[in-house]
């Protein structure tokens, strides 16, 4: 199979080393274009790009030089298949410029996640929501368009959540998260915010994992998302952990479930098993029976970084079952997350052509044909 | 005032290190005995003691000599007023010994907090439960008897619930702690179990804090707690912070209660603010606006570590309020607690008299005859 | 004695904050001004301010209204005492325009510390450096002149080197430091470099220790300094603490010592006994003989964190003695060392009269007359 | 090529975990016998451990059954290579034991490194030194022999010595260490101990780096070593890393070095390369020119961990050079140290020969006969 090439929007970031460190081995991406702000674009990645990953920064990679992040700024092709890391707001104005001229934009970003054809999806949770990229204005014109994936908190709470909701409904779940400081970026968190201390606030999660939860966990009518009705009462904090969230979770089912009903749910689910995407965990959601796990430093890279554990399943007294999950927030929260949209969007063949010729002007049709 | 002589079960741990902070200068009371493991017993406090504290060991305790612990090893005095804060099976073991020969121990363990006659007191919240120390076995004989302040991570939630409960009733309750290490003793927890982790996990913790609620909130009927029947869910983590558990709740009142009227439940809380307690702060409940706050670092002293925070008053999608809170695990989650305890009975006159000759086999009353 | 307003330059900042804690409740200084740069000024003190201290922020500073940082933009009275803590490339800029209009500047920036007629002084240390001062230009115009005390890194060391030298001299010594991270102030070192890690390198530290060691042991001849020729060789690194500087030293002495010589030379460290400084404390360098301290979290705290703590004293293989070191490194290593600057400046009534009324222009002779 | 079947003695500690998870895949060993102390002889592996690794548990070995640590209580094979990791009082008397019964133990204790005919061996740097093994007294009877890798410290420091030594020679060197807390097994360091602090000593640590050196670069004459006069001064130190000990480096050299001779040296340092063992690295040397490296965080898994990173070359006042250097003290400088000793015996034809039948008495050369 050859290697489809790929781009990469906000390049520099923590997120976007994550992509690069992801893809840079990938059997079917290969990483033609690397773009960051003005002030980085034109040097070199290595001059520009502060590495905090424990790899190394890859060679090919070290000497690539940094792109504009416009697609009117680009002077060279730029590959129809763009993951983009940028903040919200440099989101919202950038993505549609390159969905415009007909690439597959697949974001991590915010910006458009609740954006109402806009896909948001977890592939093993809702992968048939994609369809919905065909609604997008762009897509009818030249084939471009918007995926998106959850905020880091959600994805590996609805990863666990999914089985359940398929097997006996939810009602209502309260949680509680202890956050990661790599799910703020570089530089992020302050040391002195956190070293020895928990902050319990993030700007604008508890509202996130809220409302994304019922649109992951939504029907897709055809048009659009019906959300899952489910009530959701998050609560966010940040600690002193490099990668992994962890999350407290009390749930409310629709229809009454035994100790060894929840793990089977947990222990069957395997949507995309037949699939074989290389970003595929064999297992999406791990159950450990150790009484004090998961724990970050030591479950964060189960499937490589690409499954949820869960654990200390245990009743509730309010609500029905109480435990505890972990998920890698910047490999299965982010950059893995949209590795993983792509591979599927592969497979259902729905990405865009190879090399788009900006110069020219011309959408994809033009380039393919 | 004169100092009433006090005594120290379990003086060299953590908590036994606070004692000895919040004591050696006490206006009422003077440290005269201190009781340690046979391990330790016969060595000097200096010798046995790996002190923990940022304050300096006090020299004069420095040279005191350990003394064994079970009032029959003892050749001298035992002061009347004990301080305990060993292990809950030593505890089970010990403490009755010193209450049979007329002592007043105030006790930090969790071994009698839930036995039906033993007092579970926080004094700003349930002083009237210490009238049950008259109904205990010993106290009848001899004036002993046993008081027991709660665990670490109820104490500072109990604080901030008390003044809903009196003004729209607590239904039914969902917390989540971050609990910090010293809350485990020392050596305690293991650095490779704690840094950059979290362990989603407290031996029996989420037990004790959902039944000492029940306790602290109750009614007392003149011969025993009515507990409030109020619905508790706990989720129990540890995080790596030295000091002071933070705790996210949320909160189903019995009846509405505007931001503003909760706001003024807290601030108006002041139940012991005409008795004059050397350790008994200002401000039982201090409400903090700014958005990321209570943080351990920041706010863990706040009252000299007497006093609990809260911060981040906020609806919940699925209770009426979400907040978040913190308070100082060793100071009023453990020694402060059981200081606070002492001086309450001291100005009830309820605390036994000066000194305990042991070698008599005598009570209470024949020394202070 | 009535107090003497004081202002400070860059009162935002983490020193800015200890500035605040430290003379709030200062017996001879009153904080009359408070200063910050362009972005703030003009703002109350705590909507400016991301306070960092586990104090709370006194009320009274919270409503002042923050000033602007040149003196020509005032409008009201500056005080003739600035404490100083900006930037070293604004205190290049800054500090000059408030010498010249007659005000003192105790200064905790880097910028003039080397600069040939500016005192660079611990009291403890050298003292008559101050005497430098009147060969300032400002100085013999309008009494205005600038004092500097050294890096927060060298302090405590030279605290520590000052009894040895005085006694055996010193003629090298090698310095391996491991740095808190409140020394890069707010928001500084970024916790993804530094959670479970050591950063080994902070920019232009090691040759600041370096030169400054030289010029604080050097011999003041009436018109300059004579550095002490001892060579220093200092290897300086960040890690993961909040408070408090770590340094261990290897050192050759000019003349044998014995074990108990040198610590008779630290315990017998006590130059400013008589003067009844405020500020200093009882003992400068204190002796720990615990085998694994000084620890940053138990003694950092020593002196009110005006006192170098010193331990394990042993022969080193190299040089004559090793022995560890721990300071506090924005109390005694920064606001701190400002204000005990001061009040030596103050007993040896060299601060400047009371209040400068910039608007009219006129120096302090025109003021104060 | 087939497996060799090899034994772990002290199985469930920290290192021994390490052996498991670098032995369990390996292409010339084969893990066939597990033994701990006597608390867990008897129960199966994952009742036994307290998994610490972030690699997840093989399944195979979760289900062996930990045997005795003695030959004598042992019924069933035990394999002719030992890899040991036992505290040094309980080597000192069990890895004799295996050696007389014709085992090659290849240990990680401290016990008898500084043995006058233990050889003390890191591949890179003084392999030669493993012909000593001919003259202890078990080989010449059995074949049994004990050979020892050095203290996690020494390994990484005298990786990064020997190239300068070969090339310009070592005459003295300045060491501080910044130690991380899996060097201390489990439970090991208290969490109260290491979060937020630094802890200025590690018993004994000082004193075997500066006698570990000189034998480590010492030259075998035929009968024993002669240790290599450099003197070495070193100041250890406990941090909060979990894996990855740091070390600031002050070295004078027998002749001058340029800075891009001292380059050369390290990064000409290939001595194993023509020998293909599956774990030396290609680079036992790696220098970084990066500012602000080796970092524990970024840097500890260089060439799987068996890498030692150099950082930070600048002149020295004192000195001829300054250098930092990382190293993972649990792979490089314990359990992947001892792997490396047995491939270099393995590909020397050292070993002795596959299986011992403990029962019948007998020695190696009756079984492997």
């Amino acid at each position: 199979m050859e290697r489809r090439k790929v781009g990469i929007l906000g390049a520099t970031g923590t997120v976007g080393q994550r992509f690069i460190q992801l893809l840079e081995s990938h059997p079917w991406f290969e990483i033609s274009w690397l773009a960051a702000s003005e002030r980085s674009a034109g040097k070199r990645f290595d001059e520009a790009c502060k590495w905090k990953l424990d790899t190394p920064m890859p060679a090919r990679i070290a000497e690539m030089v940094l792109q504009p992040n416009t697609p009117a700024a680009n002077t060279g092709e730029i590959p129809h298949v763009i993951f983009s890391s940028v903040d919200s707001d440099v989101a919202k104005e950038l993505e549609p410029l390159f969905v415009a001229t007909g690439c597959a934009v697949i974001s991590n970003s915010s910006a458009f996640r609740m954006t109402p054809d806009v896909p948001l999806v977890i592939p093993e949770v809702n992968a048939d929501h994609l369809d919905m990229v065909s609604q997008q204005a762009a897509f009818k014109q030249n084939g471009g368009y918007l995926v998106t994936n959850p905020n880091c908190s959600a994805i590996g709470l609805v990863l666990a959540l999914k089985p359940l909701e398929e097997r006996f409904g939810i009602e209502a779940l309260f949680v509680t998260t202890m956050q990661a400081v790599s799910g703020a970026g570089y530089p992020g968190v302050p040391s002195l915010d956190i070293l020895g201390n928990v902050v319990p606030f993030i700007k604008n999660e508890e509202e996130k994992m809220q409302e994304e939860v019922g649109k992951l966990l939504g029907n897709f009518n055809g048009s659009g998302i019906d959300a899952l009705p489910a009530r959701v009462s998050a609560h966010c904090n940040r600690v002193a952990v490099i990668d992994g969230h962890t999350e407290c979770v009390s749930i409310k089912l629709k229809k009454p479930a035994t100790y060894e009903e929840v793990l089977a749910a947990w222990n069957d689910f395997a949507p995309l098993a037949q699939h074989h995407l290389p970003s595929a965990p064999a297992h999406p959601v791990i159950f450990t029976n150790a009484p004090d796990r998961p724990q970050p430093r030591l479950d964060v890279n189960a499937g490589n970084g690409m499954s949820t554990t869960v654990g200390r399943l245990r009743p509730c007294s309010l609500f029905d079952w109480k435990f505890v999950l972990l998920s890698h927030n910047t490999v299965r929260g982010a950059a893995g997350a949209a590795v993983l949209n792509a591979e599927v969007l592969a497979k259902l063949n729905k990405l865009p052509g190879k090399v788009l010729h900006t110069q020219t002007g011309a959408g994809r049709e033009a380039v393919t044909a």
